[in-house]
């Protein structure tokens, strides 16, 4: 890993994090965003209006900067789903519906300006690891709570991507044997418990049993069309005993993830972030960190392992990519 | 990590695998084991015989050496416990029945060489790494089941030790929540049913509740105390109901671990090594296999991902301390 220098000298990057939901994009110089802007990403409109927008959001935060828009050196964007680092497409991103979309070409042609692609949960964890809650962690885990669960694992500084570039597949970890379904297709995964999805999908499931539940009325009320961290908040705040025991059982089933996480990796610290997490804050936290101490070794120093709330919010993609173009750029100069 | 170039003017260096049962000391150079010797370890006997009888091996080894003993350069020991590398002292053998025993410093005053300890899973893995199973590998996971189930995690080729040098605690990952009690005093480990501690304790259960098995005839046959890997074989051979159970839940529980382990790291290869994995060989993989592979994520060439016996044997241990002795040394050079 290249040493990294976040001076006054640090270039001009543009980071974009690019969601199912949002796309956004800013302007960073180490570590710091100067200027941003954040669309809609209206992954419905088809490939190239998302493409179209993704560079006009861009074009957008650039305006926004106060100094020399010709002083940024390059951009990096974070895809939801599987990519190719060395030719910038994207694999596969369900929540997109795309499918070998040549995401770093088009986007070059667009914006006429240098571009790696990454994925959004790696940019993620690099951006709280280098300026968030992971600030200084050797080794450091980070998990994200959404619509999935995504992670990333780092590993002496630097994001373990594994031997095909697919480390870090954290929400498929088997947590209950013959557990309930998963989006991928297999059981017991801890997305099958803990993601915004699964925990609508058991709500509406028990409540289809006969059980009362005001969380489709809070979501209604809130004209919103899926469990979204607002409904979650609220329902939790009117004590929907269904919104309680899902939310319990997500957290019971995340403290098993941090546990076997802790025991096989050993990291300094572990950082929650996600909707989830910014919303609902450390309170979150506290049982899942309970299960996890209960459930990891309580050898040498274990009670001084951290695990703690992100600390960039919707930043830490943006500053994240930043971070990963700063290294690829010093990596070329090196080499 | 220190570019390794293991030609015949590698050093000359005594490999030490100290386990509960056994001490097994090699002289080894570029992986290559020119002498050994093997010892019954006697724990129960007391710290200083052991000691002793661990310098006794060690010359033994060196005596059957066809060369000149005086170029040997170092001694390195993996230890069955927790470990402080940095002193030489053992924190915590439980097998031995060891707290804070300076075993570097007692073995220099023996044997008058630089000593290195560390731990006897490291070891191992870190033998079938660089000349096993592993040979070539970038990203490595080895798993070694026996009276417990250890492991370690190979990271960019180097073993990752983690924050506190507590990585790879694979044997305590929850695999069932609420599962049977192990031996750490926590439920659902996955030591808890795939150790040959816990397939014992489950027969007997199993026996005390009726059911009839051929196990214990065929340990006390054997003139075994435990459950040993000859009576697993013996009673599978003889189709043994209660043996052939707990086999199942043990490989199952295992493809789970590696299932895990492949989503979370995804390594090149898995490596299992242990006296079952040595005794059964490749027949005792298929299921946990079988199971890993329905459980893990079938992405970008994950077909590809090989689970593998280990390949060295007993010389695993010895061969792998010496590779990091040899790795210290270059360091200290290097520095």
């Amino acid at each position: 890993m290249p040493a990294l220098s976040m001076e006054t000298n640090d270039p001009l990057i543009v980071g974009v994090d690019l969601g199912g939901t949002n796309i956004e994009a800013a302007v960073v110089r180490g570590g710091t965003v100067l200027a941003s802007k954040k669309k809609k990403t209206k992954a419905k409109r088809g490939v190239d209006t998302v493409l179209d927008r993704i560079a006009e959001t861009v074009t957008k935060a650039i305006d926004r900067l106060d100094g020399d828009a010709s002083a940024i050196e390059a951009l990096c964007i974070g895809a939801p789903g599987a990519v190719d680092p060395q030719t910038g497409v994207v694999l596969s991103a369900p929540n997109l519906d795309w499918h070998e979309v040549p995401l770093g070409e088009a986007l070059h042609e667009r914006l006429d300006m240098p571009v790696m692609v990454s994925n959004d949960v790696n940019i993620g964890v690099v951006g709280e690891h280098v300026y968030g809650a992971g600030k200084g962690a050797l080794h450091m885990v980070g998990i994200f709570v959404g619509s999935g669960i995504g992670g990333g694992v780092v590993i002496d500084g630097t994001l373990h991507s594994g031997w095909r570039g697919a480390a870090g597949e954290i929400g498929h970890m088997v947590v209950k044997p013959h557990g309930r379904v998963c989006g991928c297709g297999r059981e017991g995964c801890v997305e099958a418990y803990a993601s915004k999805t699964a925990m609508e999908k058991i709500i509406r499931e028990e409540q289809a049993r006969g059980r009362a539940t005001e969380v489709f009325d809070i979501m209604d009320a809130k004209g919103k069309e899926k469990l979204t961290s607002s409904v979650i908040e609220a329902a939790l705040d009117a004590e929907d005993p269904l919104m309680e025991e899902a939310m319990q059982q997500a957290q019971y089933y995340l403290g098993l993830l941090t546990a076997n996480l802790v025991n096989v990796l050993d990291p300094e610290v572990v950082v929650y972030g996600g909707g989830v997490v910014e919303r609902l804050g450390a309170p979150f936290l506290e049982p899942i960190a309970r299960t996890a101490r209960a459930h990891y070794l309580q050898r040498r120093g274990a009670e001084d392992i951290r695990i703690v709330p992100a600390a960039l919010g919707d930043d830490a993609g943006p500053v994240g990519a930043a971070v990963l173009a700063q290294r690829r750029m010093q990596a070329a100069i090196g080499s």
